[in-house]
């Protein structure tokens, strides 16, 4: 069988081709040789990766600018890939979600683990935006979108830039419509029996993250008759579901305009505009303003940004989470429920859950755990990337 | 305010002191000064539980018989256990449990983390199994039992002796019926839209465990039209939330013969039969069989008896998972799926989910993961015993 005459990249010796073999999907600048030949290679160019003997191990995507300067796509002697490479992969990945769930709403594509590296797809019923976050990806966008119309027959396709994965990769942030017209207004995207608007265009991250499906799931079973108050609420996330669930009330907080205004659409949109509201400003202040306020909530639910994104920023991120603990815990009821959640790599299940067990006891209140959930299933996690797991949320009882 | 005129026992000046304050649940009899009138109460006994400044700490349940002596029941000068003592206790946590679930069939009493030191209440309609697997709540049963019927209208309580809890009080076996009578046939429950058939008299152990409820959900959502191997099935777990899954078949297997019988008949009242078989024999040995008759499935799920229920068992526990990961994923065609179970106190996530992925690598498969789920929320956990999260289910995409 005669190899596709790719670029070549090369592992030093010192290189951990076992791991590679075994199914990692990186390979690290440090790890090969950075030969004029192989710096100069085009930003996502497809090339086949050898050992340090010369053998060939992966068909890979490189980029030179990257510190993830392969990625694996496939054995070295696969097609490369073209529309019908992409309609193999998307296909797979559908089977899984069209299995989960019964609308075409959730994350088509997890990147690595559905076999498309650095590649995000979230489908939001005939519409689907694509995050490209690896070179080859923009490279080859076209192929993708095809297939992506091919396999989902979705009418409209974007291209979102906003990841930060891509300023790691040296690529630009430039928005685009691929397929189709771009929605002019914010879409309907029902899920746990609520409806929430997403804003797939403005940039203002006024997305929809469907990470936090299956939370919002076992937070809404709590929340039948309940006085809800949902913090960093974004567009709505656990104060609707709350509201699917029937709450009595809920009261959204979040610093930004913009996402209360689409919650706010959404709770009209469900006939529940009477028992929502919303709170715009800082979460701290919010929480305290309300302690002080003597407002009492019998499910309180604290949704943050990662406060301990990297291993730097740790110590000061679990000091956040416990002050939040400790701010939100003292809003419950006696026998009510407090969920908290990370979104942070660095903050582990362990030293997440010790901080917020911190936060609840400074707070005078004794916990009990009933419930620890993570990011959905159509967020599928490689082994070998366990830093995906990053999504965390914990239901306790006080 | 005067303190309830009760016996005394003593903590040692070396007593973790502030973690009882904090909410420990637990004395060692190596923490408490045992004297001879100390040895001397009555398995049972409601005693105070003293620092070793003789300041009033706690109300405990005492078993001098136990390495576990005291079980804090509440404040030192708060009233003893009666009946509207219990009937309290119920009520918080029957409230939960009606959030949750829309039909009266879950664990309503988990222990510690429901104010009820070593009780367990399992609920199956109109009637309650109560195993209580401590000497305090075995002198005060009549008392629970009454409370139960109270607060929940049952009207049948059985009192179940198997759990091994009492082996460690020195307690005895003898189950009884304790208000009611027994019901003489397997109780029909419904879960995940699937019907299970519980014994709840015969001592056959082919009762029914709650905790697995999520995770048959969740393993359920990914059974439409597949066909479904469930290893270690019981009285048909998985394999019954997969048919109501919309499975083109489940094969159910199990060394027990009377468990599989009720699996079958539950499978009848679901009208599934045909879609339905059974296969007794040793786990082991039937998934090495199975791939000798090369069979495959789309789906399998192996959720055994705990391999590792202590620490030195761990090291051959972690084996066994391993070996059944090993067997299992050699059946599961390529992109299905599968899920591994342990209820091993001593393996934890970190080192069951290693032993799986060794397994699975070993039978030359790359996995994604797709869920990591634990008991169901009617199992809460005091944060103090942790060890109590038990439970794990990991669901793989091969």
């Amino acid at each position: 069988m005669t190899l596709p005459t790719l670029p070549v990249i090369r592992l030093r010796p010192n290189a951990n081709t076992r791991a590679i073999r075994r199914g990692a999907p990186w390979v690290f600048a440090n790890e090969t040789v950075l030969d004029r030949r192989t710096k100069a290679l085009a930003p996502g160019t497809i090339a086949v990766l050898e050992d340090a003997e010369r053998a060939p191990l992966a068909m890979v995507a490189v980029n030179p600018a990257s510190k993830i300067i392969a990625r694996i796509l496939g054995p070295a002697d696969a097609p490369v890939p073209d529309v019908d490479w992409f309609v193999a992969r998307l296909k797979r990945a559908l089977d899984l979600r069209i299995r989960l769930f019964d609308a075409p709403f959730y994350r088509l594509v997890h990147a690595e683990a559905d076999g498309l590296p650095g590649v995000i797809i979230d489908r939001f019923g005939d519409t689907c935006v694509i995050q490209p976050n690896a070179a080859w990806a923009d490279l080859l966008l076209d192929e993708l979108a095809e297939a992506l119309v091919r396999v989902t027959g979705v009418t409209c396709v974007l291209k979102s830039s906003g990841g930060r994965g891509r300023q790691l990769e040296g690529l630009d942030d430039v928005n685009a419509v691929l397929r189709g017209s771009a929605p002019d207004a914010a879409v309907p995207v029902e899920m746990n029996g609520a409806t929430y608007m997403a804003d797939l265009t403005s940039g203002q991250k006024t997305g929809l993250f469907y990470d936090q499906r299956p939370n919002h799931a076992m937070a809404a079973r709590l929340c039948h008759d309940a006085r809800v108050l949902d913090v960093f609420s974004h567009v709505g996330g656990f104060a609707l579901a709350g509201l699917a669930g029937g709450a009595a009330s809920a009261l959204a907080v979040d610093a930004s305009a913009p996402a209360l205004a689409l919650a706010a659409e959404a709770a009209e949109r469900m006939g529940a505009s009477d028992r929502f509201a919303t709170r715009r400003g800082d979460a701290f202040e919010t929480l305290a303003a309300l302690a002080t306020e003597a407002e009492r909530f019998d499910v309180v639910i604290c949704d943050p940004p990662a406060f301990a994104p990297s291993k730097p920023t740790l110590e000061a991120g679990l000091r956040a989470y416990e002050r939040i603990a400790r701010l939100s815990a003292a809003l419950v009821v006696e026998g009510g429920y407090l969920v908290l959640c990370s979104c942070s790599h660095a903050a582990d299940l362990e030293k997440f859950t010790g901080a917020c067990l911190r936060g609840i006891g400074r707070a005078g209140r004794r916990p009990v755990l009933l419930h620890t959930g993570f990011a959905g299933p159509d967020h599928p996690q490689l082994p070998q990337l366990i830093e995906s797991g990053y999504l965390k949320a914990l239901v306790f009882r006080l």
